[in-house]
């Protein structure tokens, strides 16, 4: 049956880089017999634009409606003054919690290309390899009661709540086994469980589901040392999982370690491996609209998209490789590009993309 | 009239390091007209050993009725097995919530002398001098209601609360800004107003408070930037200030980037400049009884209690200098030591401070 994928390029650079991952759509469909239809919608800041929301009903019954969701970025200066209710971001937050996208897989991965990129070492960065799997649905990102309360003295109180259920730790820890089973059986939970009861009950959650996966190795950090050896030997990790918040930053900071967070997709799943695929880079509202953006993160989250959720790993297989073929070719865009290499446009790495294709 | 210090040594290599931190005390008391008494008392797993608790309660009264208060490091995993309220980091949250100890600075410094240590490329970290500002009493580490609750389903739940009050935010901004006016009078305050309604107030306060302080500039940058940031281009920062949770990643991601824990040291301020000191590094108890610990970051601790605490800029002068010299004459303890170096023990190390003082 034909798979209906929804594609929402949001603000800033995303219709640009969009536009070159559904070239690459388009390429598979018409020479690789893919099955697939896809529609676009408006999302986040343009959509509050055209209808005073970041995200109408009707794109989330679409969205609802879609085998998967292939997204852009959203956000940009322009909607930071409007109220947190209707900025940009919240159509991600109501997406991911609509849509039960409770599994964040953010892959870090240094390529060989790209090794100078990165402002660590070499040594100690080559070949890296490291899965964030990130809760995205939960945690204090989503807890009640949250808000702004004024106490009896009259001042006012900023409150949020950290919230995990037994069954929401165990549905990302079995995400994450899973993952590490298909790579080097190594799986590291970080957590506060020295400070917060909430990461003690995360901790006890995780040592019980991999009594399921005995293959694999699970073994516990500290979210600030976690940070700690992110900087000092991201090597000694295969699988990190966590919850939201420190999802949040720990896969922002292992993706900078790259170097090139222009090259890094995203995939945002479901129970049924149904998933929202997008860069894990922004909107970059700064070169929107001058054909400069890298679209290699956008083209990567296709070919997660078909491997996750269409179960379509040989076409994702050749993405990938013509993603290392252009690198090989010394194609790069403004943001990896070094002396010596062949600079080239946002189109133009479509164009070489699908040549490699 | 007589300053009183307590000194904590703690556990793992806290005894050994708070020995050459209370020598370099001493020398400044019989040389250097220095006028301080002090007294040391169990804290931590050592403290549990001998009463069952981390923290008596008499040790909070000695530390109440202290000066100034001079600690190496807690913990171990002799002690990971008890429960979360008997565990020697609750000593440390006691003293910090008991004495409001609610400003806690963490430079990050790269010594010049040991720029290779760090794991970033050097020209992205020689001459670092960020100073993180952690708020240390609120927010989710202190946070009511808290706990592990069961639901009507009969799952567990575990809870934290994250809040922060406006006077509690205005504190530790003028913390942060006083700070910055004796540097480059420039502040980053770090949130994640973009889900947080918690930090939503803060960045509002932080925006407040920075009116008296016309010369600073403020900034403001989500979390997840910094934690980016901070790998990126670590240098762009001058203070940074922040919430407990996240000032307790941050600041050990931007030590690290110095690749010298062993190195820094720390405060943490109540509203009247009183303190407890500690270097940022933990009890190491692998190397403990060893004589090989770095003893720097502790007797750095005791410049900066000389500066924050008692008014004694040209005593810290001293000590900063004295450290300074036994680096350019090539004495390393193991965690800082390459080749071509004078690798030392803890009390070689302690021995080199004193001649040089
Ligand atoms: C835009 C923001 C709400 C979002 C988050 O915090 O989850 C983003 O930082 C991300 O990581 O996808
Ligand atoms: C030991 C622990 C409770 C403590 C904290 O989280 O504050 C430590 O990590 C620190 O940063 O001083």
């Amino acid at each position: 049956m034909t798979k209906k994928v929804l594609v929402l390029p949001g603000d800033g650079i995303g219709p640009e880089i969009v536009g070159q991952a559904t070239r690459v759509l388009d390429a598979l469909i018409e020479n690789h017999g893919l099955d697939v239809t896809y529609e676009s919608a408006l999302v986040g800041g343009s959509s509050y634009d055209a209808h005073e929301t970041p995200l109408t009903d009707e794109v989330l019954a679409q969205a609802k409606d879609a085998d998967a969701i292939l997204l852009g970025a959203v956000g940009g200066p322009k909607w930071e003054q409007y109220d947190i209710s209707v900025r940009p971001e919240k159509a991600l937050l109501k997406l991911r919690s609509e849509l039960e996208l409770f599994g964040n897989l953010r892959p870090a991965i240094l390529y060989k290309q790209l090794a100078d990129a990165s402002s660590l070492k070499p040594e100690l960065v080559s070949d890296l390899d490291v899965l964030i799997v990130r809760e995205l649905t939960g945690g204090i990102y989503f807890g009640q009661p949250r808000g702004i309360r004024t106490l009896e003295n009259g001042e006012r109180q900023g409150f949020n709540t950290y919230v995990y259920s037994e069954s929401e730790v165990e549905r990302i820890a079995h995400v994450a086994f899973k993952a590490a089973m298909l790579r080097d059986k190594r799986v590291c939970s970080v957590d506060k469980a020295n400070v917060l009861e909430a990461t003690e009950l995360w901790r006890e959650v995780m040592e019980r589901v991999s009594k399921e996966y005995p293959e694999v190795e699970l073994t516990h950090m500290y979210v600030d040392n976690a940070a700690m050896q992110l900087v000092r030997a991201p090597k000694q990790f295969d699988v990190m999982v966590t919850g939201n918040m420190f999802g949040d930053i720990l896969s922002d900071c292992a993706a900078m370690l790259t170097g090139s967070i222009g090259m890094l997709p995203s995939a945002s799943l479901d129970a049924n491996g149904k998933g929202m695929y997008e860069p894990i880079h922004g909107s970059a509202p700064d070169i929107a609209g001058q054909n400069k953006a890298n679209p290699l993160a956008t083209i990567l989250s296709v070919s997660m998209l078909l491997r996750h959720s269409f179960g379509e790993g040989a076409l994702a297989d050749k993405i990938d490789q013509a993603v290392s073929t252009v690198l090989d070719q010394g194609y790069r865009t403004a943001d990896i590009h070094t002396e010596g290499d062949t600079l080239v446009s946002t189109t133009e790495m479509g164009d070489a993309v699908l040549k490699a294709l």
